[in-house]
């Protein structure tokens, strides 16, 4: 072992990395950033018009796949276009409700959006239209601004505008190649919010289930609970109820049958169909039994014929528009979030790649063209796509059919919708929301990673205690809490030798390795930087100290040597090397050696410019820690 | 070679660390982070009264250092506090114009706050006063709210209770251990910042250098420039320029001869005493000269008399204790980062430790206590530190000595102070800003982190151009940004073979290194976590996808086994692991093996929560890459 060592050790020094200009460093850290994806790779080496129409299929991914495109895929295409139809019409009426939108909104959304995103989304599964959450969120953002009720003309106006700025936002942050700045809303973070969105959700159904006329504008669930109980004594309608109650069992019925047979996926359109099922029938019972007359709520009207423009309501300037742009940017991140997670989710099940950045630029597209067709804020939908995907769908011309068959809906059928109850609609939208809370996502948090638990759980009670602004904000918060607050107390492990080797490990993960008497091993787990650099120092300062005390205590050797495995730093800054100059500063004092092993090219290149390495001799730089405990106490190394 | 690695790869396994509880786990994660210095060591197996004795020692370090005071060190003690005075008093006057309050207001602050911070602090080196930068700040702040010379009392009541404020702030993120705080303002934010507030006060001094009257209130070099130009035409006042050059040329004089000689350290006391003899000698010039009634402006009055209490002027409750509370904030927490920066260095330079969440209690008090006296916000002085120091200072006596001579003063020698002229007011201030610059610093952080000097030169223009509160919000935006971008984009690198041995290394760090044919080896250099793990699989797989086109343009064995070296690796999370899961799959589709070599205990422990160990499987887990190595690509093993 020790002939082994000894040629290595004279073999291999520290490696210091070629010098790179200014400028290399800083393309290189520049295009790791935005282009990580290296997006223009295709384009090198190619003539101009082979460039121009590489770059018009990068806009439009239609010109690539339509090339290829067959009778085969189109059938599944239709198959599974119809299907997501018939889930997403009654759906759609549901979430306009919820975005205090009239009903035919909810189509309008389902109809433009999604033959834009056909032409320009690269993801093959994503089923677009309105969703529950952004509904939602919406529909909270915007009546805090103007009564829904009483100022309808002002909050439609400001809906669009909303959408409008929510497109920019979108686009503008593919375009500038900022999509990873979503990716700063963590999983946990969404597993809480959605699952909080979905309960609040739920519970603002209870209106439309219980057939309460006077309900509270607020969504956290002290103010609907104080509403559902006030409304006890008027009476809740048992019509509505019984309607609402024998549709809701169906549905849930449905969607069971159709995760169990999951496997064979024979049966993925139970649940698929069952809403327009329940639609129809609950429409022609009301119809024929005239229940509306005796208490039950009706959609009572929807306009007839596709979306009128509405690029005469969106304001692009003054303070009108800037309400709309802040409303805009957070239902366009949180839209955002949604789509992208369910692009990359169904992209890694069918193993193709998808550019984020490019398909923020589409969503983004699509909701600017939305906004003026009288559409509200679109997104890619969780339970259709995964409808969609099981349905076989091949290319977005599924959303293409789907939205053929909504524009028919509006163009003939929205005059049969006029008895639909408004009961089944918060049946249908309660359904749908359930698959949201991820009871096995929250489990699997919160066995591996308490903090993430945290900041779930925030992101659950925020949404549901207080509101989903509040909420979304408690999520963001913690998320980046958590990133801080692990780069300002990094771990630090002692280091210990596997008998037999030349590995030194963390005795704490490896109980069986045997710590070198007369020398501290300290590893560092993380970059030191402006803030951790105290931390670090003081820290390998107090196990010296407790490693001096048990040495006092039991009269073993007196620690002569700090070897710091810097296998783990990544990276240093001026006062992480400020840290290390005052480390070294104070063993010296304590006649200590101080010996650097296996430090980065990026690190060693940067202690080399602020002459740390001058200072402490390019002889205490190891390659490896079972070195740096031969060369910095040789008389250690002769026991071991 | 192969005997040797065979028989390690037989005897360890990957360690699983045992087992913790949620409690123990919880309860390190919280000592680490707030009780990092475990501050309690001293009191553990104690009996109560000796506790108690601890406890008030801890409070109060001079009962500490007190017990082995003796004439020596009070002799030492003496002259470094008559240095400082001498030093201070000067300086007062002219910060007190910088926070626009009146001159005795500086030198009240320089006589409570030393005698609060000699009984609590546990420095010895701080020099406790009114500083530049902060009265700048402070300055700035309250003239945001009131005007200072029509709204006096206003501005006034407000100055004492922002002070008060920042007392609380101080102590309050002492008392709650949550001094790292302060630690995520970066050095190199620290040196743009000050470089810029130096700038910008030596600017403010052309006022009193020049003699004009009507200046702007802004602090931007624009505004100020645009003022000093515009009042050329009523002529500046040529004796007052001739005071200030000349005595601004003897100030920068007696600063070189004090730093030519440093090493001798015998001449340190020509630049601490200069400002005041300057003072001497021109205010006893404008005296028998009576400049002042030829336009020369003099300090015309200070009141006599030591502190009057201001306990009355404070308010604690009402929307103007809310501005007091949000400028106390910020001005608290600028001192702080001052206070705590001096202090560490000294204590480093002496070699002692200094508890900066103790030090925040003791600083933090010391401005409540001075707010009740007529003090506004006190720090540590950089320049008057450094004299104390030099002047070889021993204990925090030195600041009791300074207290008495400002005392002294206070109530004897202010009249003698009426004829001072501004111009050299400005001058003191103007040559004690100077040395803020670092522009060795600056030049440091430009040779190593280019980033670094982004936030130092984002700070340093923040401040010179816009503001001071602009130039700060940048500082900490810039150095925030930094911790999140390098979570986001980690770096990756290749591994290569060492020759004749088996260590792995970055074959971009060693061009030495060979890389296995058929394995491609990964090493991943940050905690996977949710704001990068996607960035972390999708640059892996493009790894993959460049070695793959290289092996088929240059006709080499296809990679069929990944190795990802987790040494680095440091954490991971849900979405980590997620995006472990979704990199496994994708290799599965490509029929590439995957290997984990050296994963640390935090992250085995919560692959193995998460399944994912059962899902790759356990022997796919290695010590090291060279056991990975041959573990998972059997038949390459025998080539290398």
């Amino acid at each position: 072992m020790a002939n082994h060592s000894d040629s290595s050790s004279c073999v291999h020094k520290v490696g210091f990395p070629p010098r790179r200009s200014l400028a290399t460093d800083f393309t290189r850290g520049l295009k790791e950033t935005f282009f990580a994806d290296d997006p223009l790779r295709p384009y090198k080496d190619q003539p101009r018009s082979k460039q121009l129409a590489l770059g018009l299929r990068f806009l439009f991914p239609a010109l690539e796949w339509g090339r290829d495109y067959n009778l085969s895929k189109l059938k599944s295409d239709i198959v599974a276009g119809l299907t997501i139809a018939s889930l997403c019409i009654p759906q759609d009426i549901g979430y306009a409700k919820l975005a205090n939108m009239d009903p035919q909104y909810g189509l309008y959304s389902s109809f433009v959006p999604p033959l834009v995103y056909a032409a320009m989304g690269s993801s093959r599964d994503i089923a677009i239209g309105p969703v529950a959450v952004v509904s939602l969120l919406l529909g909270a953002l915007l009546q805090n601004e103007f009564d829904p009720v009483t100022q309808k003309e002002e909050y439609r106006r400001l809906a669009f505008t909303a959408t409008f700025f929510a497109g920019v936002t979108q686009a503008a942050l593919g375009f500038l190649r900022l999509g990873f700045l979503i990716d700063f809303l963590s999983h946990a973070a969404i597993v809480g919010f959605m699952g909080g969105a979905a309960i609040t959700i739920a519970l603002q159904q209870l209106k439309g289930f219980l057939g309460i006329k006077k309900f509270t504008k607020n969504t956290d669930i002290v103010s609907v609970m104080r509403s559902v109980w006030g409304s006890v004594e008027h009476g809740w309608n048992w019509q509505t109820m019984l309607i609402g109650s024998a549709f809701l069992a169906f549905l849930l019925a449905a969607k069971y049958v159709g995760k169990k047979k999951q496997q064979q996926q024979q049966l993925f359109w139970v649940p698929a169909i069952a809403p327009l099922i329940s639609v129809i029938l609950a429409t022609f019972l009301v119809y024929i039994t005239r229940a509306d007359e005796h208490g039950v709520q009706i959609v009572k009207k929807i306009e007839k014929g596709i979306n009128p423009s509405s690029v005469d309501q969106i304001r692009f300037a003054g303070s009108f528009a800037a309400k709309g742009f802040r409303i805009g940017v957070v239902a366009g991140m949180v839209a955002l979030t949604e789509a992208v997670a369910i692009g990359r989710t169904f992209a890694a099940m069918k193993d193709y790649q998808l550019d984020g950045n490019k398909e923020m630029v589409a969503l983004g597209t699509m909701n600017m063209l939305g906004s003026m067709a009288s559409c509200y804020v679109s997104t890619g939908s969780f339970s259709r796509s995964a409808v969609n995907y099981m349905a076989g769908c091949q290319t977005t011309v599924s959303n293409v059919v789907m939205s053929l068959v909504v524009m028919l809906t509006l163009l003939v059928l929205t005059p049969l919708f006029q008895y639909t109850p408004n009961a089944i609609l918060s049946s249908i939208i309660i359904s749908a929301v359930l698959g949201l809370i991820d009871y096995e996502a929250a489990y699997l948090i919160w066995k591996v990673d308490r903090f993430d638990f945290v900041a779930c759980m925030g992101a659950f009670f925020g949404v549901v205690f207080m509101s989903v602004e509040i909420g979304l904000l408690v999520a963001v918060s913690i998320s980046l809490a958590k990133i801080l607050l692990q780069v300002t107390r990094p771990r630090t492990a002692l280091l210990g030798n596997l008998p037999g080797t030349m590995i030194y490990r963390n005795v704490e993960q490896y109980p069986e390795a045997i710590r070198v008497p007369g020398v501290l091993i300290v590893r560092v787990d993380s970059a030191i930087y402006f803030s951790n650099s105290n931390y670090v120092k003081e820290r390998i300062l107090r196990w010296l100290r407790d490693e001096e005390e048990q040495q006092n205590a039991n009269d073993l050797p007196r620690v002569d040597c700090l070897i710091i495995d810097m296998s783990p730093v990544t990276d240093v800054d001026t006062s992480g090397i400020h840290a290390l100059k005052e480390l070294h500063k104070s063993l010296q004092k304590r006649e200590v050696q101080l010996g650097i092993a296996n430090p980065g090219a990026v690190v060693v290149e940067k202690l080399r410019l602020a002459e740390f390495i001058e200072l402490i001799g390019q002889e205490k730089l190891f390659l490896t820690v079972g070195e740096a405990v031969i060369g910095c106490a040789p008389k250690v190394s002769e026991d071991v």
